[in-house]
């Protein structure tokens, strides 16, 4: 079983200090402590182990301490930085696997981007010296890239050239997208097992500046200083605040974290059980019930009361619990292939909480709530399983939890005209929370994404003063179906044992079609696109044959390719 | 060997009526009339040879049929429009093939809806029966969808209930992007194999309308005739006109088209020899040289005149070659990984087509010229051969062929010192037509996407008045390397001895991922996100293995999945 709670008297292989603005993330890979038998981490390279600590501790940064203005990534081994995801580790991996260790490293280099995007904290990526494959892709996820010049250190991506697989972790949409190197240069850097070094990689736009060894750190340290002086104080920015958008420097205010405490979780065989979220393993039947508990009423509504009740205030800790939850399920229970959306709770508390959130969503705390609520929901979107939401009778349906049911890639409504269910009514509703803090990957709100062609629909529904019950929803198209009290169980059932018949595969490359309708950003190119090719190199005999580039790497036998193009 | 050139005269699956503005397509699939053996096309289901013929219809009309303004396509079996793709071809194909098949598929669907937005003709899917999986797709490709109400007949994408891949042609993007179904309903009716029929099909946007039998061609008629009536006229239309720019109609006027001829071409085993394209295949080395020869001088100038040249103009000639070539490439030459390109002729001769064709791109065969020509250079972009431009002394790499360059993932000049080659200057040269008439999928030019990070330069490109030398190419990032005289063949040689060297899978997927930086359309997500997720799909034990639904289908053994989701 792996688990993806961790923190940082836990951490292995990445050392965290905080001064003032300044937090420095220093990479030094213990080559034993792996997360499986049969590879050494050598050369400060990662398995999904040392990823887990380094998703940790942005987050952690982001809650624990928000007065941090720059995150400094280095290493602390001698004359490399980080030389990507550990080729043994790859080659001895199940191709389930080898797909969601990926997708995982994505997110997390995802969420490096969104803290600096959203947050304005700005990433530096000191390369002290070589970063390769996945070393460069985590430098090309920051805002700067500097490279010492010591005759030797290179950044390169040698995955096609030496291993015969792709970069897997958004390197090569990052080169052209977000570096914009031209494509030529993309491609020779690309197919040059050794890289670049210091002049020519500036030249060509890989890295913004190399030093020579021995100023290195000064200029690195220089390099902060200028970026402190110029960076506007986080406590009073906007949602949007930051570097990005030229904001006039502000004064520094001292800002307080909050704790981010370990989730009581009780894993069970039967499933797990969190405080809000519970759920149920129906193994035989390939799917599981996922039900998140709704908060309590009369919540704090002030960013002090807030700020005390830390990691226990119900939307953080909901939500670190649901994607604790996504990860559990996409790693550990690969034949569940179909997850059942409920909640349960009172309405008019969840719209409270939304309220409250968008009333104070320029506090730093509640922003990153906002923002990290957004980034779970992401997380859902991108987890390669079914979702159906069951909104019935005591399920709240409401404001950040509708976007559970949005997505999903089905809706099941109780339509009911029992008189005693009349007295509990099954509704769902909108908050303002459901107009753009939670966007999806394509940049689009789950609303918009669904309502493509009816974009008057979309205005009526936050026209609504009120909930939806069954009929208007289904009336609308919020929900899919809207079954009767007699048909209800069978309908549900039938669903249920339908879907976990069909191929886990077609499943897989069918929603992450469907999930995405309208425009694409560099995040649904990377997932999209790129992922899918990873994947599909990921299972070709020229990569993971017995003759492949991938199974035979450090061996003394060659790989041999069949060399027909596909 | 397959040959993609075909005329009416030997079409075994379609038959093109023409009467004045409505040309009526309709399918007869002769189920015996196969290009491989093994298997039966019954029930109008197609294989590449029957959508060689379809592409090939598409492409006359244009050209020989301008006065059409409405093309119904539909079908001549009883009960039945089309059944897709034939099963038994995919089950029996090899991965290649069924990759390389569905991207032809795909293109002619592309092609379609290429006319249907820039050439206005309107395309109506006249569903005369059931409408299964590319059946399906082929209509969706089509600006209006009628189905028949016979009780029976239902429109469907059975391919992810019944056979463990994904509709390879386009359906799921076009479903949820071009007729903005909900996600939740085309999740419905891509998991429902027996498809939704003439009510809920079109209260779900599947299809615009439903009649009964008896009325179901008088309705068709009607549609028609109302089409046609408000169609603008298409002989003097700009290079945008028609239907999507809601121009109010004109009167008719009478069109003649042009008739396209076979292409000579003489297939040797070394290579092929067209009159303006030459291919030498170099097997031992897994690449070939293709070379395009540029235009004689003075060309004619004026439409009539090039109306009387017909496709024996340069334009239209030289790039139906090498369309024609690309596809032999793909199909025929798996093992040839790299394409040389390659340009000889007299770079005032190509200007000079390129200022006859902009100066007439209002005329309607100009304008099919020029958007056929972008179709071509298309086809290069999404062919998985890496391409290399060779820039040399006698070569005319200007205008229109510039874009082979831009096209290509590496260029090489010569920087040539040596005093006998000054006389014939290495030179390259922007035309008025490489500033947007040629657009790659994700809609922006070449030169667009390669300087995506200098706006300026590209402003400047297009300022010059005049050809770069090697030097200014190089200095402002036109091309990739720039090797003197002394290390030109030595570099040339060891380029291509390292690319073909490198596993083919990794670089497919690698141009794939480099060659589209910036927006993506609905065409880039077919070729994109779709493509490389059903090419992952055509390789999983659960599709393809033994047990594996499409191979199982038909049979009397079931299909048995591993369940596991990746």
């Amino acid at each position: 079983m792996i688990n993806f709670q961790t923190s940082p008297d836990q951490y292995h292989h990445w050392k965290l200090t905080v001064e003032g603005p300044v937090a420095n993330l220093s990479m030094d890979v213990q080559e034993d402590e792996t997360l499986a038998e049969g590879y050494k981490l050598k050369l400060n390279s990662y398995d999904l182990g040392v990823d887990i600590e380094l998703a940790d501790t942005v987050q952690r940064i982001r809650f624990e301490h928000p007065e941090v203005k720059v995150v400094v990534i280095t290493s602390l081994k001698p004359r490399i930085f980080c030389a990507g995801a550990n080729i043994y580790m790859l080659g001895t991996s199940s191709h389930a696997f080898k797909v969601n260790f990926c997708k995982f490293t994505n997110e997390t280099r995802c969420a490096i981007e969104d803290d600096s995007h959203h947050s304005g904290r700005r990433y530096v990526a000191a390369l002290n010296g070589t970063a390769s494959g996945g070393g460069y892709e985590l430098a090309i996820a920051c805002d700067e890239i500097y490279l010492v010049d010591d005759g030797n250190s290179a950044v390169s991506l040698p995955e096609v050239p030496l291993l015969g697989v792709l970069p897997g972790t958004g390197g090569l949409t990052r080169l052209v997208d977000k570096r914009k190197i031209r494509r030529d240069r993309a491609d020779v850097f690309s197919t040059l097992a050794e890289g670049l070094k210091g002049k020519r990689a500036k030249e060509w736009g890989l890295i913004d500046d190399s030093f020579p060894t021995s100023k290195f750190q000064e200029s690195i340290d220089a390099r902060v200083r200028a970026i402190v002086e110029q960076t506007v104080s986080l406590r009073n920015g906007s949602g949007t605040a930051g570097l990005n958008d030229n904001e006039p420097p502000q004064t520094d205010s001292l800002l307080y974290g909050i704790k981010l405490n370990p989730l009581a979780v009780d894993v069970k065989p039967a499933g797990l059980e969190y405080k809000y979220v519970n759920v149920v393993l129906n193994r035989e039947q390939r799917y599981a019930d996922l039900t998140v508990q709704g908060p309590a009423a009369n919540l704090p509504t002030t960013p002090d009361e807030i700020q005390k009740l830390g990691d226990s205030y119900w939307p953080l800790q909901a939500y670190r619990e649901l994607d604790d939850a996504l990860l559990y399920l996409r790693v550990n229970e690969p034949e569940i292939g179909l997850v059942c959306l409920r909640t349960e709770g009172n309405i008019d508390d969840v719209l409270a909480v939304d309220k409250t959130l968008m009333a104070n969503k320029d506090h730093w705390l509640v922003r990153e709530i906002i923002l990290y609520m957004a980034r779970v929901l992401r997380r859902l979107d991108l987890t390669a399983k079914s979702f159906f939401a069951i909104v019935e009778p005591g399920s709240c349906f409401v404001g950040n939890l509708l976007e559970l049911m949005l997505a999903s890639d089905r809706s099941y409504m109780l339509n009911s005209t029992d008189d005693s269910v009349k007295i509990e009514p099954v509704e769902i509703a909108v908050s303002e929370l459901n107009a753009g803090a939670l966007p999806m990957s394509n940049g689009l709100t789950r609303l918009q994404s669904r309502f493509l062609a009816e974009p008057d629909t979309l205005r009526y529904i936050f026209e609504v003063d009120g909930s939806f019950n069954t009929e208007d929803a289904e009336e609308i198209g919020l929900v899919t179906f809207a079954p009767d009290d007699l048909d209800w169980e069978d309908e549900i059932r039938v669903a249920i044992e339908e879907r976990t018949s069909l191929s886990p595969d077609a499943l897989t490359g069918m929603e992450a079609s469907l999930r995405f309708a309208g425009p694409e950003t560099m995040d649904t190119k990377i997932y999209g696109r790129l992922t899918a090719w990873q994947n599909w190199i990921f299972q070709r005999p020229n990569a993971v044959g017995e003759k492949g580039a991938l199974t035979n790497y450090g061996k003394p036998t060659q790989a041999q390719f069949d060399f027909k193009r596909t």
